[in-house]
């Protein structure tokens, strides 16, 4: 049996899952490669740290160049964390003739066109499977299984983070604190956990599925985001009584005035299959003109769920599909113009959640209704809560579900609303899906 | 741009999906596969007939030998249903040297060893996502997105058609006759429904999944199954009060003692994704050991969901991803003894719903109990329900929930209660997912 030798760099989490894949069960992916895939290197900083996989004689090093210099190792799994060094060493990879597995999405996202210019000139490939949704293998699903179809909208919980936070607060009754915490303890969030709960980490999976999906160079920072970091439990619980859940939402819709994208909190009916994703568990829901609606569910992350997407990228590297698949892969792909407009924050339709807190008086509904209606923003039911006392002022929560509306007037509306003398501090605004 | 010349054979429901794909948007098969896919000819039986596609002048042909002689023609979807003459036309395209695409699941489950050793012999490959759960690519995501996982179980709702009748019944209580005839309007059932009804289709796509997921040379036949043909409107009444939903459930279970293979009707719990799949949809639940649980859903059949598949084939086809696929494929594959005991129906664990009309007269329930207790089968509940008048006897319908116990001791207990004087026709035995 033929044998191709690969590295890892990088022993964390990933690192040490992957190892342990291809060291206990080499039999496995050796049927499924039809050749042994063989550990040759695992590069670390630090020689004397404890390592959660055991590794033979001679495999663990310090020195990323007896990966470089060794021509027999053909893929390797980079699985260091953020830019730098990431960068550089999966540049110096690509120059040694080094195909690439990767799972690091922020280096993507940030140098993403840079890296796999590089990979086509030199005619390597990069393989990113583990880079969203864990578990879930969407890159391929997208890519390769889906390929007849053109995506109409691809919606998704790609934050694991976030919605283990979120599903505490709305199931457990948990504040923001005590969750992250929690998130913390479980190794679901990180010590600085706000790239995952301010929605960065979101919208960069979403501008790489976005590029694959549709052909749209989006950079991620141009995706309007808003986390979960300022959510309210007050609200968690009005869209429960409205028969919703709310979730960090990733969405992309195209029509025929162009591509949509964000992320935010949004309120998803109850009982529908987005709704019920609880914990550390990601989701995607894709419609293709073909194929019609497919959903996909499975662990946002986690030790060996991300283990099982390097592998498997590591065993199509070898076999040769990811350098087919990479030839033709439209992402970060600078041939020709962006097949789709991306539209502007402000003209993206929606219904919306407001909810505010206002002085119990009469002739208040009819200040908010009339900003509304200026902003020729519709209202589909306005729900007044029992009074409660806050600031030493009788105040009641209001909460108004609006009927479609552009994005701007709906901001344009809140902003008028919150500037009502009879308004008590924000208004809260939050997308409803449709 | 490359140009691969693709043909259909089989011009009916999917053939023209697929032709309208490949002539209606050959710029984005183009773009995903790196190539043109120009579709050169299309074989029919009957060239009077109207097709629901409108092919260029001089595709459609009655004539196989266009296409057998024609060397440019490398890729041929092979969309006739049936076995004959399917498997000799498959039998002459691989001797002329074409890769084969098709979504016949009938007749790999009859003829693929002989198909798939003829096509390893001459180096040609066999595609065949479309074959099972049409719209979910799950051929690929087992063979290739989840290749680095011991699969631990699966389970499916793998026939839509039986799927669309069961909730026809269940959530509008319609006669069994009656949902079948709306199926066959929808289009969802054939003139002949049996294959469908009878669960011998679940089995045949479950018999394929085996043999990718686990490496068990399962034949169809040898899978124990049962249809939904004699399901009773009472028992989805039933189990809908006890908290479930009756679903034609394919099932397969790992464990140190071998593979537990079966389609049944089965109570699973409502609430979980799998017992809210509606209508046509299938949905895969698949549980690896390092990716965990993963979850699709999606549409299980239809022109365009399988031409989304088999259109999705040919580009893997084209590219030469399905040839390196197909090298290692654990299907129909000679390459050593089974790697898993198939275990005998008898010796499987479950969890069982009785349900039977008793007569309403003491002693009855002891008999009962008594019978369940020589198997070894523990009660988990008894429901005892509204008396009801049967053929002049004053019966009560029951429903005992028990405790996991063998197929063989639950089925003998059975037996033995149905031959009980005081019970009125047949014992109802369904299974209920763990
Ligand atoms: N954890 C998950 O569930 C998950 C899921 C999806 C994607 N990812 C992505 O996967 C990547 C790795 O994540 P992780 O959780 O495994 O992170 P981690 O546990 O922090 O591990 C990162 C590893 O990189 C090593 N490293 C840093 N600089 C290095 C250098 N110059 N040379 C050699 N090794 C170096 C670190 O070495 P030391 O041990 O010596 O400090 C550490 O072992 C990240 O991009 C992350 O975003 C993670
Ligand atoms: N329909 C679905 O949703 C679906 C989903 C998954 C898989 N499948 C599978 O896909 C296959 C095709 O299904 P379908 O629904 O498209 O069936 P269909 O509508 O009955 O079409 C079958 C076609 O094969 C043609 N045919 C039969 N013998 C032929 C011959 N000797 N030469 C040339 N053409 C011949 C028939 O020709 P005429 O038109 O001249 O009679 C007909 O057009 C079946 O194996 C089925 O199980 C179907």
């Amino acid at each position: 049996m033929p044998k191709t030798k690969v590295a890892i760099v990088g022993m964390g989490t990933v690192g040490s899952g992957v190892a342990r894949l291809l060291l206990d069960h080499g039999d496995r992916t050796a049927r499924h490669a039809g050749r042994v895939l063989w550990l040759e290197k695992a590069v670390v900083r630090d020689l004397s740290k404890a390592r959660a996989a055991e590794l033979p004689e001679g495999v663990l090093t310090d020195d990323l160049d007896e990966v470089l210099n060794d021509p027999e190792i053909t893929v390797v799994a980079q699985l260091i964390g953020g830019l730098e060094p990431a960068r550089t060493i999966m540049l110096q990879l690509l120059e040694a003739g080094k195909d690439i597995v990767t799972a690091n999405k922020a280096l993507l996202a940030e140098h993403g066109p840079e890296l796999f210019e590089r990979a086509r000139e030199l005619g390597r490939s990069i393989a990113f499977e583990a880079s969203v949704a864990g578990g879930i293998p969407i890159i391929t699903n997208i890519s390769q299984c889906l390929s007849a179809n053109q995506t109409l909208s691809l919606e998704g919980i790609l934050n694991g983070t976030s919605n283990f936070i979120v599903t505490q607060m709305d199931v457990q009754g948990m504040a923001y604190e005590q969750a992250v915490r929690l998130a913390q303890e479980k190794g679901y969030a990180e010590a600085d956990p706000t790239m995952d709960v301010d929605g960065t980490d979101a919208a960069q999976k979403l501008a790489i599925l976005a590029h694959l999906a549709f052909g749209a160079h989006a950079s991620w920072a141009d995706i309007p985001r808003v986390g979960i970091d300022q959510l309210d439990p007050e609200d968690l619980r009005f869209a429960r009584e409205l028969g919703y859940r709310i979730k960090l939402l990733a969405t992309a819709h195209l029509d025929d005035a162009g591509l949509e994208l964000h992320v935010a909190p949004t309120l998803v009916r109850a009982g529908t299959p987005l709704a019920e994703v609880q914990d550390a568990f990601n989701a995607v829901r894709v419609v293709g003109d073909a194929v019609g609606p497919v959903f996909y569910h499975g662990l946002g992350a986690g030790q060996m769920p991300t283990a099982s997407a390097v592998v498997a990228d590591i065993i199509d590297t070898a076999v040769g599909r990811t350098r087919l698949t990479f030839q033709t892969l439209e992402l970060f792909s600078p041939v020709g113009p962006p097949r789709v407009r991306l539209r502007a924050f402000d003209e993206l339709p929606g219904r919306y959640y407001l909810r505010l807190h206002v002085d119990d008086s009469p002739g208040v509904l009819g200040k908010i209704t009339g900003a509304l209606g200026r902003h020729n923003v519709s209202i589909a039911s306005v729900i007044q809560h029992e009074p409660d006392d806050r600031a030493d002022r009788n105040t009641v929560p209001l909460v108004v579900m609006t009927h479609e509306a552009p994005e701007g007037a709906a901001s344009g509306a809140a902003d008028q609303i919150e500037a009502l003398p009879e308004v008590v501090g924000n208004v809260v605004r939050l997308r409803v899906k449709v």
